[in-house]
């Protein structure tokens, strides 16, 4: 067969859909009917999208247009938390068939630069991830990828707790940046989803302490009931002193091993500082300002090993579908709401107002039925 | 041979003098013959102390009577740098016999602790470090130490050079967290003693890049004489625009492999963080302001590796005498001037004004002949 | 207080026997009463023995007089397995006290020498080690050692299970040695007491995968009850042909992430070899023939990490007793038998017979309710 | 410009030679004039080859017709040590142009497998390598590969020298899996074209003390003159006793750091494993036997990590030719003869009866003037 002609299976039947959900400026979203897409490369896959969660920075692009230097200049598909159904596969591709249920991985790397071919694709510097502009996402009918970067699903794990597998990853990528390993001490600073996950997950890995921190108690009610051993509702006092009151609280005097800032937000990136013990490791994980008031002789003198993390990268998808087939990570709690592809914007105001946890988005051909 | 009793030996001659410098507040020092040290363990030796560099942290405790919450609150011998010879070697010491040349690691960690069993002695938490209150230092006539921490100089390095064997370790310690390997690129920040010394053992590391960046031209041409292949004098703009300088001088638009931050200025340290590049390695070596405006979503985007890097730890004394013993690594050029024990005073007041490099004071029994 | 008075507490009561039981030669053991043990530095505290387990090593003294270059020259006090209750504290120790119930660790290092500084003092080569000759053992009524290798016990633990920390402690440093996380495929060679405790420790560490092979189908279903997810009961074929059935039937046909062998068998290793997968880790627990037939081209190509594992290290008892009080990895089912001290002769017996996975001897002053 | 039509940029011109050196069977090798081969994506380039290098496989196949499961089954061009002159880039490249001289990496992975996003492209399992059957080499006149995988010279490396980057890349992946930093002892057993190299990257690494052994001292001498510190001629005792005189000869009685076994040789390995010490590393270079007889128990109870080095990976000819490049390693010395492409076959024959290190080919349109 030709390059250019990856596939000679059947394309997707005229009656179903490719309704995307289209961010034009901040605020103003339309639904626009688009071509099915092909297939790229021999190697790639056409997907039906089932589910997609919104991300925080879906609802930021939302809101402002922009995180950072990545700015919407042009309309836009919104989303990239899916998992779909194989629908075509490209004549390379030996690892999935039509029907498979897989988990996307939104980020595809160019896997020639040094970054990629050193293990670390999640570092290259011409990365092309949904829904991060000019990138369209996944909040449309049909997406097209490389088969290895959509996961098969075993039957353990349903369609909707596919959808939640991407913020699962970036779960994973972070506690393993931690190297946490059993009997571990571990303390997350916010119990929004990520940091909800990143709890799980290091119970998962073995700590034996798992302390959630955030300033809303109703998150804290949550994360004990994910997999929080013990929670902190943060106060209005110095970071020393609510880094103290932790450490009293988990019964370790000189500090966590490791500290994992799933907020982003300045005051408890101080307290992650305060936290750790002499030695530990301390990962930032959240976004939020880009510089801050940091206690780097802490960092210094205690000889903390401290990590960003970004994304996801090689086994963080596999290893997260594993976690939840085995039912050692239940992403279920998380799922507040399913709603249909034209309710894809009330579902956005409701992130943007915070009362829910993580809602999903059915896919435009999606029947959907309600939890 | 009973506990108490570590050593038959014949114990100091009589006309041998003990005589310390002592800080009793800030900008008051004397001198005072203080009793010979007795070994209190069979596993111990003692020590004629030859020479003793001078520390910036001597100075600050000259200048300030305190580092943080160390405080001199009784009068305390200063110096930690020192090499000298032993003069008695405990009953179980079977590695050291008198006349030996040494240097003298000088913090003694208890061994029992978790960081000291985990091979992290650096970080226990009872350590009694030479100088550091309430413990005396070096600037002294005989030093009592266990054999382990006295490291026997070979005959390529001298008594002098054994007493920068100090801060090489420091260095060595730093660079060792920075994981420098061949073919790095390394910026260090700094070329006060240690950054030049790091310069310098990141060359012996195998980087092909070692750049130097200061505020003082001086400091940048014993950089290059003694190691670096690219000096950089910082300007007063601001640390992204000083960063991008620095990355085209090295000719590598995408950052460094390793950054070493050897001076604790919030500008350098902030730097440090826009001249690392994606995946790269970042290390504090050097002591400041305990907060500082970071850059934390450099951190966290580049997936950067920050450590901070405290004193020394295992093998870091055994490496950096390796070192000079084998020519990588030159410290005679850091020597300044070597002034006898009575000069101690006014060789504080040469580093204060910071127009020497490292100054040595020899022994109060060292007959001194000027370089 | 002076140094050789190291506590002023109250010493055993007279009533309290130190009967110990002693290996003369091979097969001649006989019980003797020795002196109660003094402490021998403030930083030592005196343990009355109440369970001790017996290990492969104990009985292979008892039948062969020595292990290696091992020899009993002397009567020897034997076993190591033990747990007890602190009766004295030194005057050093703050961190246990008179009462408390303990785990004990029976190799004491130098605290000195290169690997002990480094953080490796399980290779120390003055390690004084229970019950390996010249050294006594454990199988006494009281027993003298740091107080940092005296671990207490929690009360979720009892003290019988305090016995089986050691063998824990040696397959929690073999799963470390290995780099077990979540997620990962492990192959366990061996279903003895120390394979058994492998299996379960690598599910608490997160494996998905835990296959244990015996060459006794007995040993795979308690491996079954404890942690396995396959068993695989090893035939009269070639290395070759049964590492191919074993990655069949754990579905990896590419081999497996982890292979441990705990059986230190010929063949078994071989397997180990051809199950694991490239760029996999193999790590020899297991101790037996000194030289073996090895297929050294497939660690070779397949480029695997192969290591050994010696005894434990710091943190492992820490992480075995934690293991043990979350309810990880249940050591009780491997307590076949509980027995009075003057019953240790027929226990031997009977574990040399191999039809008890872990006998355990009471000390001399428990009064033993059998299980 | 169309997928398929990679590149718009002259083609070679009509008077170049696309000869060829091909392995018909054993011992039967003709001159074959083939198509120049175009380029496969447009992020390939075309390579005019300048000099090959023989390797031991090479001579391996021309002799045996097969290594292992590797059968020439259909003539096959030889040769996979090359450096060449670019003479055409794809559409998508941006990193060479015409005229570059490159080193070619000559392996293939296939970018898409769990070892390739992991950072193992070395361990990829649909690897297309030159000259392994049944894949063509680069004794030939041009050479399409993938633009990542062909590296610049920089001025200060001859094409010559280019050639030598393969094996040295060899090397620097074995040293590398070795983690050889500064101060270490290393042994290299073996002192063959891979095993001189070793040597030579061991001591660019920093190691203090490298010792070559082999059984011919020819070899020995081209070692110390390269880079060894000391060199040992085995001799016809035990593996014991060789390795007891090879600590000696280092004056490390408990043994070595590391050990690189770069011969494949039993006694060799054999030896390795009683040279290093308690806790070192040994990783095994070289290909020999698939099965030996091997010291198992020294590699358990001495806690040995022993690794496999296979081909090369990330980074490791970047690193190669940064060695050469700066001096601390001299390929050159390893350069025997150069000779014409009408040469071949004799230069094999060379190779076979041991008496050069390493002869060049020079490509079918290279004009040669001699050393």
């Amino acid at each position: 067969m030709a390059v250019g002609s990856p596939s000679q299976q059947p394309a997707v039947g005229k009656d179903q859909s490719n309704l995307s959900f289209i961010l034009n400026k901040p605020h103003h979203v339309t639904f626009q009917e688009r071509p099915v897409p092909s297939l790229a490369s021999p190697h790639d896959v056409l997907v039906a999208v089932n589910y997609t969660g919104i991300c925080g920075s879906d609802v930021h692009y939302y809101d402002h247009g922009a995180i950072g230097h990545f700015v919407v200049k042009d309309p836009m598909v919104l989303g990239h938390e899916s998992a779909g159904t194989v629908v075509q596969v490209g004549s390379a591709v030996k690892t999935l068939r039509a029907g498979d249920r897989v988990a996307l991985e939104p980020g595809y790397p160019c896997r020639r630069c040094g970054p990629c071919l050193a293990g670390h694709y999640n570092l290259c510097p011409e990365m092309v991830f949904a829904a991060t502009p000019p990138h369209h996402g996944t909040l449309t009918g049909f997406w097209s990828a490389p088969a290895d970067f959509c996961y098969k699903l075993p039957d353990a794990v349903s369609l909707r707790e596919g959808a939640l597998i991407e913020p699962l990853a970036v779960a994973v990528h972070i506690v393993r940046q931690a190297n946490v390993v059993p009997g571990h001490s571990v303390v997350v600073m916010g119990a929004g989803p990520v940091g909800l996950l990143c709890a799980a997950v290091a119970r998962a890995f073995g700590a034996s302490v798992v302390a959630s921190v955030d300033i809303l108690q109703s998150k804290l009610d949550m994360a004990r009931e994910l997999a929080a051993t013990h929670t902190y509702l943060s106060r209005r006092v110095s970071a020393e002193e609510n880094a103290a009151s932790v450490r009293d609280l988990i019964g370790l005097p000189d500090g966590a091993d490791v500290v994992i800032d799933a907020s982003g937000a300045e005051p408890s990136i101080q307290t992650s500082l305060h936290v750790v013990r002499m030695g530990g490791t301390y990962v930032q994980g959240g976004m939020g300002k880009n510089d801050i008031t940091f206690p780097i002789m802490a960092l210094c003198l205690k000889e903390v090993t401290a990590k960003g993390s970004f994304r996801y990268g090689p086994g963080d998808y596999k290893l997260a579908i594993d976690l939840v087939a085995t039912g050692k990570v239940n992403v279920k709690k998380l799922i507040s709401e399913v709603v249909s592809f034209d309710e894809a914007e009330a579902a956005f105001k409701k992130v943007k107002e915070g009362k829910v946890i993580k809602i999903l988005i059915a896919g435009p051909n999606e029947k959907l039925e309600k939890l």
